[in-house]
């Protein structure tokens, strides 16, 4: 499977589970898949940005994981199929038709796919697994669980759903507080979360996601918290946040407007309940100290991914600390 | 409007009620709208092919009707738009899902904004009223109801829907009844109803579609056959069998299947109750003392419409009919 010339020493029996959002985390998510087999990693993913649009569900993060691990990813503008055409998105503008949010002719087949599926009864983890198969993607892409959560934006008072918040109005209005609106009910699904509880699970790895809307919905499900605190396998975050800016998305901007630093450190101090390590880019070095006195162990290791063997080269340091006591 | 050397001596008075299915009857409905206004002709459409398919509405014979009078139909297969793209089908295919009911690229807009504006509340003669404006057809096109109206095959002893009868199955069952279910209960749109009460209503034209799925689910609406029935206006039916064979569609082997002669008599036998004038064509006109021994008028016309002249052709000579006591 590697091409590459990115060497890392794993053992067979090394057990991953990754935590992961969309664009960045797929990255690292990316890195992972090309350095462990199916049966050594699972990527849960982020749902709560989940909805209904057009009629059609629409999976953002599974799909992006899902194309990116395929590599039918758009690299240039980090969502959607590389190579998409926009015809059906065309020609429903000419209508007068919603179009904020792009639907690519071939991403609309995945939706058009997964609606019918589900209308079926079918459950989200397993059209997400024929989906997987069907793009030849090996390893396990799990949803966070396969219930409705919501994530909703608190902004001047009132409530907006998060692709309102992100994609409709571009992230523009200030937000007040974030709520996962069906977390307390949704059950984890147990492919991922029963693995938390899983002796020879050697690391749980939050990839470099939004903390507040692409790793917190994992975590405000039932029993996840608590079972991540428990659990004997190591607990490695890298941040997304370098030299105080987010590589991409609202990251930053929630750090500030929720009352967080804006930088490694912020990270490190939301997450320090829970995570062990806490991985930084070289820009942030000079953070380590700090990071540190909140007790966790910091790594500083080059967290760009630009490239594949950018991804790679990550995953594979990030799997060195897994064999470090 | 008319770029063809037909004339038609038509008073600007002359109000025309057409009733149409799909393809065939959407030819006549494009040869009158060259001769009539948008004042003088309203077009109602059967909406009992409707269906849902993918979690889209579909509107097969108002689509056909609404790219035929726009000029985007595609003249070759005689559904869906010319120049159409098939990306979405092809990925959707690729994913293992439902195709067997083809949907192109620029088409699926179509069903996607339809569908978005009816789960917001609108109805589909408003839906339709707009997908018309925005396609520049001035003609109305009004759908039969406004109600869910659906046409099921009885065979073999069980119901299935009319698109898994027609398209899923390509006719292959041997019909045994036709039902409308919901008819009952649907109120037909007053924007055509109505005007079988109005005494300035000269003529109802029964384009040449197929009399038991296009033109009975119209009839069946709650008082619609009395009205016709006691309507002052001339009712002409143009015969959708030409020779013993219908030009497009099922409608020679559903006569066949009910225990119809397969002929433009048979048709005018069954249309006999409530139409004044039956046009067959010249294929058939051996046939017409036998048409006018059932009580109907004759006339015979070339009533072949492969071009846009033979349309309005046909279109013209109709409407010179209206105009004879």
């Amino acid at each position: 499977m590697m091409d590459l010339q990115v060497t890392a020493n794993i053992r067979e029996s090394t057990r991953v589970l990754a935590i992961s959002g969309g664009v960045g985390g797929a990255k690292l998510a990316l890195g992972l898949s090309h350095l462990l087999g199916p049966e050594q990693l699972t990527i849960v993913a982020n749902t709560a940005d989940d909805f209904e649009h057009l009629g059609l569900h629409i999976s953002p993060d599974l799909d992006t994981l899902m194309y990116t691990l395929a590599g039918l990813d758009n690299p240039v503008q980090g969502w959607g199929l590389d190579g998409e055409s926009w015809t059906v998105m065309d020609a429903l503008e000419a209508l007068g038709g919603e179009t904020w949010f792009r639907l690519g002719d071939r991403d609309l087949a995945t939706h058009l796919y997964r609606s019918a599926q589900l209308r079926a009864g079918r459950r989200l983890s397993e059209v997400t697994r024929d989906l997987c198969s069907t793009m030849l993607v090996e390893h396990p892409i799990v949803p966070m669980t396969d219930d409705v959560v919501a994530t909703m934006i608190e902004t001047g008072g009132s409530l907006i759903s998060f692709q309102d918040y992100f994609v409709k109005q571009s992230c523009a209005p200030s937000v007040q507080s974030i709520s996962f609106v069906g977390a307390e009910r949704a059950q984890p699904h147990p492919l991922w979360f029963n693995q938390l509880f899983d002796s020879e699970l050697d690391a749980i790895i939050v990839c470099p996601s939004n903390p507040f809307v692409s790793v917190d919905p994992i975590l405000s499900l039932p029993g996840v918290r608590d079972a991540i605190r428990e659990t004997s396998a190591r607990v490695i975050a890298v941040s997304p946040i370098i030299g105080g800016q987010a590589v991409k998305g609202p990251a930053a901007l929630m750090l500030k407007q929720l009352g967080h630093d804006v930088s490694a450190w912020g990270v490190g101090e939301y997450y320090r309940e829970w995570v062990d390590t806490l991985v930084i880019d070289q820009l942030d070095a000079t953070l380590s100290a700090r990071i540190e006195d909140l007790g966790l162990k910091v790594e500083v290791l080059p967290t760009m991914m630009n490239t594949l063997e950018e991804r790679v080269c990550l995953a594979a340091a990030v799997l060195e600390m897994v064999k470090r006591p």
